[in-house]
């Protein structure tokens, strides 16, 4: 595998909403990717995007994208060759279609594709594999392009900490309990007189999502389809008033015993497979576990693995399922916009046949890769 | 039954703490109560109450307060019938014993007894025929008074809102994630800058109590023991940045199926044995339901009932395991002062023979009972 | 002066809206004014209100308003005497005209008005005789209605907290630094992710509103206008995550000395002129003095006097101007809803010529008041 | 000026609270500093600091400190040449003046010693000069070592916000109101309970701190002492929910004329006297004035030159005085730790003749400085 010469062209569609933001934020200094396009709503086109963007993120709006002008979300508007899509579900579904369409990749944190059965749903850790879907999902559809969905927040960080478990042990079921930053409804997003001395037993959607897409990811790949896994899941899911971070307290039934030791070594061993751990994105270590009594905490632990890390702490017997735990995950980095950039990468390194290659990409140094000879 | 011609009085033991101001304020107006004697630390001992208390409640401290001199916490130096405790578990143990062998009865909220086999840990509406325990205990100690204690804050919630389904269709386990409020550490308790934009996923020993007194209320009176429930409980715990209101989501498993109908049902129609209803500080309703998606929240429904209620919602089938449902209860009354208070309420009427009798207690406007021929 | 055999009828423009509903609540129980009539935009009209609003207030949705059909902002469609508008100013100064013109009165917290020559902007117990300004009003408009205003929120808790300082010493100039709370910008307001660790150095317009409309109701009524006060005002502004209680630092000039304790017996001695304090929203006392160095604080000070108080304290002076002083106002009570009834109440009294027979009307159980013989 | 072939050996006192963790945590990658000793109360000596310690800054404990074995506040335990102190008021007097007296230099940012005579209390971009107290300090008081001060947080970023309209423009007068964050009450500090949809308008002697400190700032060294500015300063202060950041409202009257324009050019061009602006912790520009209507805001802003610079906004005429602006300053850095920190660089600094050279120190990539030939 050679670095290629030049950075990747790339958008993002809603560019200038809360994960869209985002997005821009982390591919400003991309070593792969080189932002190119920022789409938004037609209110929006036009203007340069610092204009057009009432910016929420404390780090500030990054040079690079300051002057780009907001374009239109149509393909014709976009000179890239992948688009990351931030958009609202209201509008996704078919904005999305039409760019896998016209060629291009489409890196997609929406709702609406996440669940069709040629669309693969990755956490790159987790089920890097899935990707095969993609071949069968241009068949289908006749595109040139693709769609290649990342999950809801709180299920990102739900699969990838249940993974190793699935792996060593087996799962039979899972109850967790969300506790939800607030960036998580997006800017404005919640009223701070709702979350003023007050927390929220209600998300809406959060739920099925949770149940639903849990088991798509961390089921196999068999032919042209995933096979779900078959164990429950229930979630419980609350709004608190933090900005970043959703905390879940999580409850396994395991199909083979297993002692808190036996899952913390598992939780800490966990790499995911090749290329996964050489991507620029993928943080040294997936699942980070700390064992002081009141860890993970959203403020103190969400920034873990510049916030690609799932914190997982306080690992005890459960005396109505087997095991229980807390795990922690960034919303909007591992849970949004880092997510849908890490599936590009994971994308664009099986496409350059890096997965044949991964000494060579780390060692040299992350650069933007391509096929090999 | 009858009116007694006058209150009983009743003293305060930790009468400057958290919960201790709390107790002073709601015996500040109790129909059957005259708030007499208030104790604390020898630190404060000789000082008039409004000096000696760093008051941190929002209402006022009670005119009929502000002058009591605090007096330290011996029996000698309080004239009253009955204390209600709101000292540390670092010293109630052995105080409360020195009061109960002096012939008073102490209603208390310490954790110390709550365990012990011959103590009555009591919600009026749950276990009121535990307190025949109070026979026994005094057999077995020798004592004239007694100790009643109630439960933790998150327990007094869990096994209210548990109550009528064990009663309607037998539980066979229960999860419990909790979402606790600030005023359940005490005062000054937790530093703000542990809790702003950021909440902790610990509560000292909390998960441990919860586990166990569940059980003890819930058990059955056995001769002269409680034997306790043997279904397993799992309690995942949290502290949130809210005042006031334990948010609690609960999944149980049942022995006998219920749809969400049935058990809303179930909790409508509590009420709790005779005399209770008719007790001052009990509610008209022991468990309100809500229908909204998003209810109960703590800052909007703690105050049902005056405080008293436990607000149930979002009732709704668990994939794991039976029924899962959000419960909130106010912390430090129903699931502290006001737990206490009902408590003693309980121990009068019963000792009064009100139980034969509470049409006319309702009738009589909840005049302070006693025995009638 | 006698009770008026029936309650006035009334009705709220903007009912659906934050001070809306803090109308409709605080009218629900009202002895003088009978909620007849809500009124809001188009797009609720038709509704019951229990369904066309989104009710944020903690304190439960009155039932006599509960299934009062919403109707649209027309004078037609609303059966009432006199109109309590909560309207947005974007439509508020257009709409109110209407209502004045079809002859209601309306009482209104839209800033539209509020400077008009002609329109009184009142507090009662600071400026009851600008009342008069109703018939230039009337007179120059060929109304049989009017528009009365009250000021914006921390303008009234300034105006009102300056008022005994004014008449005792004199004022030559202010300062005012604003810790405003986040119901002062209306629900859903202030986006939580904005306020979450952060204050704002900013409300729109809030600083001008401070500095013109604290001179008119400050000022003095001469003939037909009112001769504004004129001295310097200043005001510096900020957002805080309180939800309710504006907190004023406030810094004066007087034209003669005064000590903390002359300012404080002045605070203490300050009623208002008859017939203000027999009205039945007014407080027992318009300003209330805490001498303790840490108060008033918004959440413990702000229901004082049900929220209709003026909470002042930590008097000192002021090594620049003469005196400094912190001052509470509950927003959207005394700054907003309450503002406005209360006004209501004024104007139904003045009419009645209850100002000349006071006396009898306190002791007469504050009934709605007519004109006596 | 040669860079030193060796860091300087430094201690810290009080290293356990949260002054000193904050120290800690700056001093561990510094460039002319090496942490080699933690001093704290006898409780806690014998102890690794990472045992002694309850940790409670977000970023991690650095490992340079992490089994640095925590000693008693003597000076016998530390062979050190220059201690930072960020003890309690309570013991800081005595234990400084025997450290001082032992040789070593104390960075206080204790308020015991700040406005004795022969203390230079400093902020190095407005007056480096005033370290030539020490020499009078040492004559007098017989000392070989000294004690250098910082001034109390809020004061740092008044003082340093005014430096340039004095320069520029002669003040005659100023008002502050400050919105303090909960970190400069040290850990615990602030109840989270008393903080919770509430701000408090106090802070214990904070005002006097402010009047006081800020004229001895901005004072004039003449002769063996300084001659503290005559202006009047008068400080309102407030504690808000905000973690770190204290923002500040400032007016101010001036003795010449200046348009907001004026003040802004003045602020941006003030960089402070050679060698500050090249001292490893000053930051490229000490005052950062931005122009958005609602900047600074203390989440968005505190961190601005790594939390040293002192960030400004909303300047605008105040109509009882001149200008009015507001002023953010992170408290525990600029405003304590960083501020004794640069305190230290310019000490050891002038020493080495670095004002003479200062533009090889820049060159020299901030070595530390030695006296060049």
């Amino acid at each position: 595998m050679k670095a290629r010469a030049e950075k990747i062209p790339v958008g993002v569609l809603g560019a200038t909403g809360a994960v869209g933001q985002r997005l821009v934020r982390m591919l400003a200094d991309h070593p792969w990717f080189a932002l190119r396009a920022l789409a938004a709503s037609d209110r929006s086109a036009g203007r340069p995007y610092a204009e057009a963007t009432r910016w929420y993120l404390d780090e500030p709006l990054p040079d690079a994208a300051r002057d780009l002008p907001v374009v239109p979300c149509e393909p014709a508007a976009m000179d890239v060759e992948l688009v990351f899509s931030g958009l609202d579900a209201g509008v996704a579904g078919e904005i999305e279609e039409r760019f896998a369409e016209a060629g291009m990749d489409v890196l997609t944190n929406a709702r609406n594709h996440r669940m069709d059965a040629d669309v693969p749903l990755i956490i790159p850790e987790v089920n890097a594999d899935h990707l095969d879907l993609v071949d069968v999902q241009r068949a289908r559809r006749g595109w040139t392009g693709s769609i290649v969905a990342n999950a809801n927040c709180s299920t990102i960080g739900l699969a990838l900490a249940l993974r190793p478990l699935q792996l060593t042990f087996g799962i039979q079921g899972v109850t967790v309990a969300t506790l939800q930053a607030l960036s998580g409804a997006g800017y404005p997003g919640v009223a701070s007189l709702d979350v003023t001395d007050n927390v929220i037993p209600f998300v809406g959607g959060e739920e099925e999502k949770i149940q639903s897409e849990t088991l798509k990811i961390l089921g196999r790949l068999s032919g042209e389809a995933v096979e779900p896994e078959s164990f429950p899941v229930s979630a419980l899911v609350h709004r608190v008033p933090v900005r970043d971070g959703h905390l879940l307290a999580i409850s396994v039934k395991l199909a083979e015993r297993a002692s808190p030791e036996d899952a913390v070594r598992a939780f800490e061993e966990f790499r995911g497979p090749e290329p996964v751990p050489g991507l620029p994105t993928s943080p040294a270590r997936p699942i980070v576990v700390r064992s002081e009594p009141d860890r993970p905490q959203p403020r103190r632990d969400r920034m873990e693995g510049e916030g690609m890390s799932v914190v997982v702490g306080r690992v005890r017997p459960c005396p109505v399922l087997d095991l229980k735990f807390s795990a922690l995950v960034h919303n909007t980095i591992r849970g949004a916009a880092g997510a849908a950039i890490q599936n590009a990468e994971l994308l664009v390194a099986v496409r350059s046949g890096i997965q044949r290659s991964t000494v060579s990409l780390t060692t040299q140094g992350r650069a933007a890769p391509s096929a090999g000879p």
